[in-house]
C-alpha cells in the first residue's frame, strides 16, 4: 500500500507513485517517453517494458509470447504498480545519450492550495457570520407578561450582550410555540451584519439547545455545471458536496445562447426555473448526504458569472450581450432564498457574489476572494481558462481585470478531433524526438476518441519543442515519419491510427487546429500584457499565478508556458485553487470578513473592455506565435530551444 | 339651503339646524322634550307641534284633521325644516315654569378633532417617510458601463445627496428595462428609515418623472369592521376610503371565539385568509375609487387589536387568551405586504402597529399616536368604549393603560331589547319630568326595534336625573305612570308600546338591563380610578379626555357623566377622534416622526392587568351606583340633583 519508488532505465529517472498506479502514467509523470498510440487499452502493443525488479499486476496480453513474459516484458499501459520497481524501457532504435537528455521534464501541474478554517482564524480573518445563542428564559407570569419576542430580545441583551437586533416574520410566527415546547429553553440563530453599523438578524428560533448545529451552503452556478457544498459553520468542514449539469443546458450551451433564449416570451422564466431546479436538486442531495436538519441551515452563498447570476435572480440579461455591455447590478443585497424559489426555510438568507462587469462576474470575484490574491503584496495573475476566460492582475493595492474571448479551443471546440475532458480524450502526450512516435495517454486509459484541451496544449508544446512544428504552428514536412502528412492541402499529424481508436478513423492534429489553439492562447496572453501595460508593468513582474477552473488542474504548466498561454515563471509560483467560484462562496459562508472585503474588492477591480483598449489588437497579433513574437519574454524556453537545436545542426 | 334658526316655544330655546333637518331631532338637540314613542314614523301621533312661523315639509298625517292642519299643527317626527321657524310645543298638561327649567340641556357630543397635514408641518412633526426623486441619468457608454443599479445609486448620491441606500430584488429585476424605457429618465421611490442609523430603501423605480404621485394606504383591522383609506402623501389628503365587515365574522363574533377557532386544524390559515381577503377587497375598491396606478403605492400601515394583528400576520394567538396572556410580539418589523398575501406590488412595505399587551393592542397604540396624547402636557384620559374597552391615562411623561372587560352592554349585548346601532335602534331619548312620557329618537327615524348603547346611556341617565330610577338603578314604583310596571317580579319601563314598534312587542328597559349597564360603566370607571391610583393621581386631575371608536361619536357626554361612565369634566375638554386606529395608521403613513415616536411610546405604555391589581375590585364595587358611591366625584351632577329634587319635596 501507500507509495512505491519506480526507477526508469536507461533514463535513470526515479519517481514516487501511489500503489496501483498505471505504469504508463507513471512514465509520463516522470517524463519518460514510451511509444503508445492506443491510449492504454493494450491494442497497439507498443508500450512494452521490462520489469527488472519488483511486481506489477496485469500487463500480460496475447501480444507477448511466453518467452517475453518470462523475460519480464509487460505492456506498460495495462500494468499496475504494486511494489517498488525497476523498469527498463527497451531501446529499439539507436538512441544516444543526447536523446535521453531530450526527454521531457517530469510533468508539472500546479500546487493545489485552498485556505482553510484554521488559517482564517490564525490570520484574524474569522468573523462568524452566523452564531447560535442558547437561552433559558424565565417563564412569563401575570406580573411579567411581556410578549414572547420582547422576552427573547431582552434576554439576548442581558445574557449575551446582544444589541441592535432585528427579526423576521417567520420567527414571529414560530416564537409562541417554540418557546413553550421545551419550557422556554431556546436557541436563537443570529445572522451578523456585514458592516458594523448594520443590525444582527434573529433569523431562526429553535427549542432546546441546538447551538452545536450550524450549517451553510455554498454554490457555484456554472454555465455548464452547478456545484454545491454543505458546510459545518462550527468546524469549517465540508459535510457533503454534489454537482449536476445546469438545467439550462437544454436552452443553449453558452451564455450568449441563454441570453438570446431569455428574450423569448417566457424565456427568462424558463431559464430561471431551470437553474433553480438544479440548485434545488443539489440542495436536497447534499442535505440528505450530510444527514442534517434543513432547519439548521442559515445561509446560502452563490457565485456565478454575470449572466448566470442574473438568470438565477430572474433579472433579464439582455443588455449583457449588447454594447456597451451593462449588467443590472454590481452588488446585490442579501436576499431571501425562498424568494428565489429555493427549497430552503424562509429564514435562509441568500448571499449573491457581486459582479465587476457583464463579463467579469461573481465567479471571478469569488475566485479573487477565495484565492486571497486581494490580500497579497505580490503582483499576482489570476486566470480562469476557458471559452469565456477571465484575467485579474493585481495585489492588495489594486486589481485590474478583463474578459478574453478565447474561443472554445481549450474545451475542445473548433478542433477537428477536439472533445471535452471525458473518457477517451487524449489528455497527456509525449513524443519520441527521433522517431516522432507518440505516447498518448487518455482519460480512463481507453482507446482514444479525441483530444481535450489539456492534451492539446501538451501535444502542441511537445511538437514545438521537438521541432515538428515551427513557431508559426506549421509542420516540418521534411521529417522522416509517415505520421506527418498532407490531406486535401492540409498538413496534419496522426496521433492514433484508425484501428487503435474507438472511432475507427485516424485521430489527427491539423494545422487549423494548431491555429485555433494559438489564437486562444494569444487572446489570453495578450489580455495579460494589455492589463499590465495599463498599469505600467511588465510580464516579468508577475510574482504569483492562480489558476482557477476545472481546466487548470490538468494542464501541464511547462507546456502551457511553452506555447505561451502562461507567462514563463517558476512553476512553484503557480497555484491551482480549483473551483474558485465555489471556494469563494465557501469562504464567504465561513466568515463575514470576506463578505465585508468583497464589497470593497469589487469596487477596486478596474474592468478593461479589451476590445476598446487600443494596444490589445497589437498585443494579440504579436502573440499569434509559439510562444510569442518576442521570444525574450520566455527566456528559459529560449535557452532550451537553443540548447536542443544546436546539436542537431 | 344652508342653516335655519328654529325657536322652540314656550321654552324660548333657539337652535341652528341644517336645511332639511327633521324637526323632532332638532328638538332633542335643543333639549326640548316632545312626547314621541314611535321613534319617528308618525304612528303614535303624539309629537304634535304648531308651526307659528316659517315653513316645513311633511308632517301632515291622518292623525291631524283639517282644522289642526290649518292651525299649523304638524307631526314633528315627519316634518323637515325648510326655513327659519317658530315652533310651539303644546302644553297639554299643566306644566309650570319650573318644569320648563327642568328640560334637559342641549345634547352635547364630543368635538371632533383630527390632526391634519398642515398641523404636522407647523408642529415640526413632518418627516416624509417616502420620497420620490427624479433623475436624468447619462446613458452608458463603453467607457462608462457601470451596472444600471450602480449608475442609479451614484447619481442619487451626486444629484440628491442620498447616502446609505439599500435596494430590493424587485427593483433589481425592473431596473434594466425601466432605465431604457424613457432614455434613462427615471424616478426612484425612497423609503426613509425610521431611525437615522437605518438605510434608505430604494423601493421602486419608474420611467419618466412620476415624483408628483406618491400614495399610501392606512387600515384599521377591526374585529367586526375593517376600514381603509388611500392617502396622497404629497397633499396629506384622503383620496378614497371604504369599509367592510371583517371576513372572519363567520368564524366567531368576538376575539375569544376567533382565538378558539384558530386552534382548530387549518383554523389559523382560514382566519388569516379571511381577514386578508377583506383587506384585499378594500384595497381594490379604494384604488379603483381614487383612480390611481397601484404601482405608486409605497406603504400600507395597519392597526388592530392584538388578536386581529396576530391573525393578520398568521401568528397563532392561542396564548392571548390563556393566563398570563402573552402576545407573540410587541414591535413588528417592517414587512413585505405581499408576504402577508396582500394584493399589492412586492415593493410595498407593510407597517404594523405595535401592541402593549394581549388586550391593549395596536388599535389603541394607534389612537394614542393619532390623538397626540403622547405629546401633551395635560393629564389625558383616552377611552375606547366597547365590549373590549381600553383606557390609557397619561401625558408626554408617562402612559398607563389597561383593558377592561366591560361586557357587551355598550353594544346592546345582555340588554333585553339591546341591539347594535343600526336602523330602528333608539339612539336618543328625553322624558317629560311630570308625565314620564318618553321621546324616542331612532336611527333612520323609523319605528323602534330596540335600544343601542348610546340610547341606553341617555335613557338611564335621564331616568336617574328625573328620579324614575334611584342611584342603585331601581325603579320608583310610586310614580304615577302606567309605563313603569312589574312583570314576573322584574320592574321595567315601557319605552314604546307594541303597536308603535316594528317588532309588535312592548319595548322595555328593565332593572336587569340597568344593572348590566351599571356593571359595564363601573368596569370602565374603576379602571380609570385604578390606573390613576397606581400613579398617585385622582380623577379630578384629568384635564383632557379623548374618546375613540364608533361609539364615542354618538354618546351624549353629559349623560355619560351622569351615569358615571366618564369622569365629570367640562364637555369642552372631551374630544372625539373617531376611529383612532385608522387615524393613527394614517398619521404613521404621513410622517416618520410618528413611526419613530411609536416605538418609544409602546415601551412607555405601562400595562396593568386590572384583574391582578388589588384595588380594582374595591373600585369596581364602589362604582356600581349611579353615578358612583362617592357623589363628590361628580360635583356638578350633585348640584343639579340637589337643585332639582329640592323643589319637589
Amino acid at each position: 500500500m501507500g507509495e512505491h519508488k519506480v526507477l526508469f532505465l536507461p533514463h535513470n529517472i526515479e519517481i514516487m507513485v501511489r500503489d496501483g498506479e498505471n505504469l504508463i502514467r507513471a512514465a509520463i509523470e516522470a517524463g519518460v517517453h514510451i511509444n503508445a498510440s492506443c491510449g492504454g487499452e493494450g491494442v497497439c502493443g507498443k508500450c512494452r517494458v521490462i520489469i527488472e525488479e519488483g511486481k506489477v499486476e496485469g500487463g500480460i496480453t496475447e501480444k507477448l509470447n511466453t518467452e517475453d513474459i518470462q523475460a519480464g516484458y509487460r505492456q506498460a499501459c495495462l500494468a499496475s504498480i504494486k511494489s517498488d520497481l525497476v523498469v527498463r524501457v527497451p531501446i529499439e532504435s539507436a538512441i544516444d545519450a543526447s536523446v535521453l537528455k531530450m526527454q521531457s521534464t517530469p510533468r508539472r501541474t500546479a500546487h493545489i492550495k485552498q485556505m482553510d478554517f484554521e488559517e482564517l482564524k490564525e490570520k484574524g480573518l474569522f468573523v462568524p457570520p452566523v452564531e447560535k445563542k442558547y437561552l433559558e428564559l424565565p417563564e412569563p407570569t401575570i406580573q411579567d407578561n411581556l410578549s414572547d419576542l420582547t422576552r427573547l430580545v431582552s434576554y439576548l441583551k442581558i445574557k449575551h450582550d446582544e444589541h441592535r437586533l432585528e427579526v423576521s416574520l417567520p420567527v414571529i410566527r414560530k416564537i409562541p410555540d417554540i418557546l413553550r415546547e421545551d419550557g422556554f429553553r431556546v436557541t436563537a440563530t443570529l445572522i451578523r451584519p456585514v458592516r458594523d453599523t448594520g443590525k444582527t438578524r434573529i433569523s431562526n428560533i429553535q427549542s432546546g439547545n441546538t447551538s452545536d448545529r450550524n450549517y451553510a451552503i455554498a454554490m457555484d452556478i456554472g454555465t455548464t455545471t452547478i456545484y454545491g457544498q454543505l458546510i459545518n459553520l462550527i468546524t469549517g468542514s465540508v459535510l457533503s458536496e454534489d454537482a449536476d449539469f445546469n438545467g439550462q443546458i437544454s436552452f443553449g450551451e453558452d451564455v450568449i445562447s441563454r441570453i438570446i433564449y431569455a428574450e423569448k416570451p417566457e424565456g427568462l422564466e424558463k431559464l430561471h426555473k431551470a437553474v433553480i431546479n438544479t440548485v434545488n436538486k443539489i440542495i436536497k442531495k447534499i442535505i440528505k448526504q450530510a444527514g442534517i436538519d434543513p432547519d439548521e441551515i442559515s445561509t446560502i452563498t452563490l457565485a456565478g458569472n454575470t449572466t448566470m447570476t442574473q438568470l438565477m435572480l430572474k433579472v433579464n440579461p439582455k443588455y449583457i450581450r449588447r454594447a456597451p455591455y451593462v449588467p443590472a447590478a454590481n452588488l446585490y443585497p442579501p436576499l431571501r432564498a425562498s424568494d428565489l424559489g429555493m427549497e430552503l426555510g424562509n429564514h435562509v438568507i441568500a448571499l449573491v457574489y457581486p459582479e465587476v462587469s457583464s463579463y467579469v462576474g461573481g465567479d471571478i470575484v469569488a475566485g479573487v476572494m477565495g484565492s486571497g490574491m486581494y490580500r497579497t503584496d505580490e503582483l499576482t495573475l489570476f486566470m480562469d481558462i476557458g471559452t469565456n476566460a477571465e484575467i485579474v492582475i493585481g495585489n492588495r493595492e489594486w486589481l485590474a481585470c478583463a474578459a478574453c474571448s478565447a474561443g472554445p479551443a481549450f474545451e475542445g471546440g473548433g478542433i477537428k478531433f477536439g472533445m471535452r475532458a471525458t473518457k477517451g480524450a487524449i489528455e497527456d502526450f509525449s513524443m519520441d524526438p527521433l522517431t516522432f512516435e507518440p505516447m498518448n495517454i487518455t482519460i480512463g486509459n481507453v482507446r482514444p476518441k479525441g483530444i481535450c484541451g489539456s492534451g492539446l496544449i501538451t501535444i502542441v508544446a511537445t511538437m514545438f519543442e521537438i521541432g515538428v512544428i515551427d513557431s508559426g504552428g506549421k509542420f516540418n514536412l521534411d521529417l522522416n515519419t509517415r505520421r506527418i502528412r498532407e490531406v486535401d492541402d492540409i498538413c496534419e499529424y496522426v496521433l492514433a491510427w484508425a484501428e487503435e481508436t474507438q472511432i475507427g478513423r485516424d485521430i489527427v492534429l491539423s494545422e487549423p487546429d494548431i491555429d485555433n489553439l494559438i489564437r486562444a492562447k494569444g487572446a489570453m496572453y495578450s489580455g495579460c500584457l494589455t492589463l499590465l501595460e495599463q498599469v505600467g508593468l511588465h510580464i516579468y513582474d508577475i510574482e504569483r499565478i492562480f489558476l482557477a477552473g476545472g481546466f487548470g488542474s490538468y494542464v501541464n504548466l511547462e507546456k502551457a508556458m511553452t506555447i505561451g498561454l502562461l507567462p514563463e515563471t517558476d512553476v512553484e509560483k503557480v497555484i491551482f485553487i480549483g473551483n474558485g467560484s465555489l471556494l469563494g462562496a465557501k469562504m464567504s459562508s465561513l466568515t463575514n470578513r470576506i463578505r465585508k472585503d468583497v464589497a470593497e474588492v469589487v469596487i477596486k477591480m478596474t474592468n478593461f473592455e479589451l476590445s476598446e483598449t487600443a494596444s490589445y489588437m497589437d498585443n494579440y497579433v504579436a502573440a499569434l506565435f509559439l510562444p510569442h513574437t518576442d521570444l525574450n519574454q520566455f527566456p528559459k524556453l529560449k535557452a532550451r530551444l537553443d540548447a536542443r537545436r544546436a546539436p542537431r545542426k
